[in-house]
């Protein structure tokens, strides 16, 4: 089974970026701690514990790359079938689908999926079970490109260098109601919500849906392609570690010691539920991102710092990076960053406050209720078997020296260190307090600022919340 | 039963306005032209057809009126409470949850309630299972009420005339976050939505939720509240009638024969199934609707008209008044409309072409795709046992002079009625094609846009559609 993620990964890869290669989490060099008990009598009194990972959503894990003998054929196929552009964005997407993050979905919405995710937010499957569905995964075509395709059933998806990518199959080509599927995915229409700006505004007025046969795996050969675990290879690598619990973290921001808190602590309690090996997916999003967002790639050096630094046990984290782009949706995107987990084999979810929130674009306020996201997460449909663990806020203790969880009853002692002031310290190459980051994550922080122009540093508004 | 109903309705109460007690229904004087027969081994066969009517959301309907002895003890007990005065809109609402149209729920919803309506249209029950509730059920308040109330758990509900109408318990205040309940209810955030104007621009930023315990039936004193026939009464008169089948058709709007036709056409294809006695549930809307629509009095007089003149059958018919407000929200509120009759006993729902919709208060385009209606409607989560009968396109059929279901392969012989087309005819006392609408009902058209001024007549746009 090893082997197999061993040919599956680029893991030993000669693009293996030595930085990157200390004990930062996946490692297959790690020995493996905690030797495998079969599951005995003590084990079965605890009704609660699995046995085994969580199943994938629909049963089974969807995985949409054609065999390597089909793959030539398609290619020829390929030149004769009506062509459509991907963009950057459009290809993560595919990634996403291709790899069964959003099982059981095969590929593009047809308008029936589309429907459902807007109205429902979950997927209706044939036994008449539903499954958690929140945002649109759909592929936008304008007139022109609707003409070119006429009657065919199959299309070619290009790349923006012409590279195939994937045909989409048995298509059906519907409306594409842009008002309306911003209105119910982000609950506003203000104009400047980033994902709608960069994918939606200026989309064409059709969606094409239809199954994915896609070509090869999505590579994005920028060093970091072998933490882009699929959910195939990281139910492989908690089978390996004899994970009875796997708990994950959605981040798209810099670690700083409240978020290790909270994931150390997470880890405490499920030990304390009766779990023997609880594993730790910190799973930063790997897709689009808001221009004021820190990028991935200096993400990862601070992710790796964090691990580096002893703040996070490399031997219980396992650290990948999803593929998915960012909505900042809110609640109704937390749904999906939680569902993707579940397929990646995950049944704990931490959530936060105000998860995939954002400010509002016009007025002056969050877009969202900070409590809404955990509630809604904690309601979905087709998330029942996830175990939802809302997270309790943490902030500068100031009688400890660290990061605490907050207590209300000496509220003086702490210091809610805004992601504002944050950016302040780490743009004049300052410390925050010490405990708050440990120093090889700041000093990731600081560099990344320092190398940006003071343009971009001017609109960088949230770089540590959650 | 049949005493019972006569007790619970105010049918032969003084109030009862002449013009409409002839054979308009529900009419208690109509003979059972049906002899009821013990349901026998021929029906058995039929495996689809259900034994008794489909049972309310939830088990049983909720009656969220108090007992006389209550009554008294609420008064007295309300003279201390801190108080909430009521819009007339608000008093509907009392008026659909009094008597279990929304069945489960038992009062203004909770934010739970309304988190889950806002993000899946459905609310989970206890045990795992889905009712529908697209629509918000909610009660606003302002800052100077949320501070009148206090730490008080119950709080009374006044009409604007000061009267005592219910008293909410157990109360929950949270946030009105009116921007994201508007863009998700109506998949627009444009100005001019007639429900939002109404009730949500100006009002509070606060939610109360409770439990109901409502003084005594909502009464209007409009002539008309003997049709206002609840969810309990509406399933004793088809348990009267002996229906084994009862198909609903919403409307808001004058029934001309295009909607005659595909109501008789509706009961053949159930007989065909095998049914031996569907019984039409004729439900206007008798709530807010916005100023262009045709109020209901002049509504409930032509509906009057078509079953005397024997467009529809009275004997199969039963006309009712349902007292939800309307929200012109297309698709979502669609659900809310086949749900509640659910409640009243319908398991058959009869959908058209962009049901609930209207034209985009901006753009130059209807609001809602003309098709999205019936495709969520049968996708909704907590609609399965409803049986969803989608319409086929009436019109003017110039070869035999009557309305016809359009037959796309001689298209040239159809005319299509517009709204527009219809009003200009009301207004200007000319008379449609013959056979479009019965003659009485015409007359009623005629006679209503006869009364309105001139300044009224302009902002007619649609009389006709369903």
């Amino acid at each position: 089974m090893a082997s197999t993620i061993f040919i599956q990964t680029p893991f030993q890869s000669k693009s293996l970026n030595k930085s990157l290669n200390t004990h930062f989490v996946p490692s297959f060099k790690l020995p493996v701690s905690l030797s495998f008990k079969p599951r005995t009598a003590a084990f079965s009194k605890r009704v609660h514990i699995r046995a085994g990972l969580i199943e994938p959503d629909g049963g089974k894990l969807v995985d949409l790359h054609v065999s390597k003998p089909e793959r030539e054929l398609n290619k020829r196929e390929a030149a004769s079938l009506p062509k459509v552009k991907l963009t950057p964005i459009d290809v993560q997407w595919v990634h996403v689908l291709s790899e069964g993050w959003a099982s059981p979905l095969t590929g593009f919405m047809r308008e029936s999926e589309f429907l459902q995710t807007l109205h429902f937010n979950s997927l209706r499957l044939d036994d008449g079970s539903f499954v958690n569905m929140s945002v649109p995964i759909v592929l936008a075509i304008d007139d022109l490109q609707k003409a070119s395709i006429g009657e065919s059933n199959r299309v070619a998806l290009l790349d923006s260098d012409d590279k195939l990518i994937a045909i989409l199959t048995d298509i059906e080509i519907y409306k594409h109601p842009k008002e309306e599927r911003i209105a119910r995915t982000w609950g506003t229409t203000a104009p400047g919500l980033p994902y709608v700006e960069e994918t939606i505004t200026n989309a064409g007025n059709w969606l094409i849906g239809g199954d994915l046969e896609v070509i090869a795996p999505i590579k994005y050969n920028d060093g970091l392609d072998r933490f882009r675990l699929s959910p195939v290879e990281l139910r492989k690598e908690f089978e390996r570690r004899n994970a009875d619990a796997v708990f994950a973290f959605q981040l798209r921001n810099p670690v700083h010691n409240g978020h290790a808190l909270l994931m150390t602590d997470t880890r405490r309690r499920l030990l304390e539920m009766g779990y023997k090996n609880p594993i730790l997916l910190l799973h930063p999003l790997g897709g689009y991102t808001k221009a004021d967002d820190v990028p991935l790639s200096w993400r990862m050096k601070q992710h790796e710092k964090v691990l580096e630094d002893g703040v996070l046990d490399p031997e219980t984290t396992v650290v990948s990076i999803f593929p998915s782009p960012m909505h900042y949706a809110g609640p109704t995107e937390v749904q999906w960053h939680a569902k993707a987990r579940i397929n990646a084999g995950a049944n704990f979810y931490i959530v936060g406050r105000d998860p995939a929130g954002m400010g509002h674009p016009v007025e002056k306020r969050d877009l969202y209720d900070a409590d809404h996201g955990k509630k809604v997460l904690s309601m979905a449909p087709g998330l029942e078997r996830l175990n939802i663990l809302p997270f309790r806020v943490a902030a500068y203790d100031n009688t400890q020296g660290k990061m605490a969880f907050f207590d209300p009853s000496r509220a003086q002692d702490f210091l809610f260190i805004s992601g504002t002031k944050m950016r302040t310290l780490a743009k004049n190459k300052e410390n925050p307090p010490a405990g708050f980051m440990c120093p090889g994550g700041w000093e990731v922080l600081v560099e990344y600022y320092a190398s940006l122009t003071p343009s971009d540093n001017d609109r960088i508004p949230q770089p540590v919340a959650a």
